[in-house]
């Protein structure tokens, strides 16, 4: 592989509902074949009108309940359970839920920042999709095949600080699996599967500082990377998971 | 923030003992103030001597139960608790433990993969001072300030796949601090550290494969992100880990 680039995309505009992001997108970088476009899921969900006043939420007895446990209001409480099917950790200042799509996280993805007070931001409803339509639209407009992957920022067990990871992806590669490849000596890797589309995610968001409104950043350089995958291939199973 | 690039250095010697790392850097690729270069673990504990021969070690009684909970050998069991403050999870074909540095993963970082037969590799004894060897031979070779950071590739709780993260960094913010920092529609951030040495390791990891000899990856237009950083303030004291 040769080298890899990142250029950031920047609007200042506010992202809103029915915003035509692939447009934007356009009119502030080009496209290559080979290209992967990488997009915060805050903008994807402002495009999406992923969003939640906080004051039209009525939380459920069990939302006041876990909303005393964190110290969270249980309007948001109320939100993030509605996006979650399980919760995997409660404790005061802290709500680690498995999101509907199978992702663990804090707040299942819903936040608040940039988003007008009082409301909230949610996760895109089927981020693949998501994913996969705003790749179309850049696709259909230039003629080039590129993928997508839709980034958000989480923390993590065991280490400090959060993280980009990829919660959508159309055209990339999520898992690249070397089980059965050789290393240089010939002997069998123990890495065995390499978490392509977390990677990507990670790597632009270095780009994407939390106020100066990035919209995206494309990775160039990073074709062979390019296929069909999902993130749920990055979700490992519950019931092969030591840790939930 | 401009753009980001990063850059392989491959070589096709293999690395041994007092391999002079720094000038074969040097020799195959230049370095610019600022320049972040990111080096596999594998390749620095080779260059540091950090490998043991399996048939050497003898393994205690504690070694040879947990082997045989995990099915690993024992030996190779006994290096790994060696190498540990404590046991997080032991399993059939897993084995996670606590390192004596605090880094969380699979093996106590010892694998098999690029190392000759009967031999494994261990992390660096103290990775940061790795970090920051390196560094000094290259800046005082360059005249350049740089930014090292040493890379291995981890596996994490809840996703499929691995990924590459920090084990060592000398010159480079591992830990961005945000929380009091406003964002665009001025209010606090949720988003409140940012771990940027991870980042950087897993942009980079993107650019090693397995097989292809890459010895480092230069990245370059990440200076913001340089300072007094090291590997600890990534380190989640086991106190506030909710999963350990």
């Amino acid at each position: 592989m040769n080298g890899v680039s990142y250029q950031p995309v920047r609007s200042d505009e506010e992202v809103t509902t029915g915003a035509p992001l692939a447009a934007r997108i356009l009119a502030k970088i080009d496209l290559d074949d080979g290209d992967i476009l990488v997009v915060p899921q805050k903008v994807v969900s402002k495009a999406e009108g992923r969003c939640v006043r906080l004051d039209g939420v009525t939380p459920s007895a069990r939302a006041v309940d876990l909303a005393r446990t964190v110290g969270k209001p249980p309007e948001l409480v109320e939100v993030i359970l509605a996006e979650s099917r399980r919760v995997v950790r409660a404790a005061p200042g802290v709500l680690i839920v498995e999101t509907s799509h199978g992702f663990v996280c804090a707040n299942g993805g819903v936040d608040r920042s940039n988003v007008k007070e009082g409301w909230v931001c949610l996760l895109p409803e089927e981020p693949d999709r998501s994913a996969q339509q705003l790749r179309q639209h850049l696709e259909s407009a230039t003629g080039v095949r590129i993928g997508v992957v839709v980034s958000d920022t989480f923390g993590r067990p065991w280490r400090l600080g959060q993280q980009d990871v990829a919660v959508g992806a159309s055209g990339v590669l999520s898992l690249l699996d070397l089980r059965g490849t050789l290393d240089r000596l010939g002997r069998r890797l123990e890495v065995s599967e390499l978490a392509i589309a977390d990677g990507i995610a990670a790597g632009a968001g270095l780009l994407m500082g939390k106020r100066e409104g990035v919209i995206a950043v494309r990775a160039r350089g990073l074709s062979e990377f390019m296929g069909d995958g999902s993130v749920r291939d990055l979700l490992r199973p519950a019931k092969d998971d030591l840790f939930r």
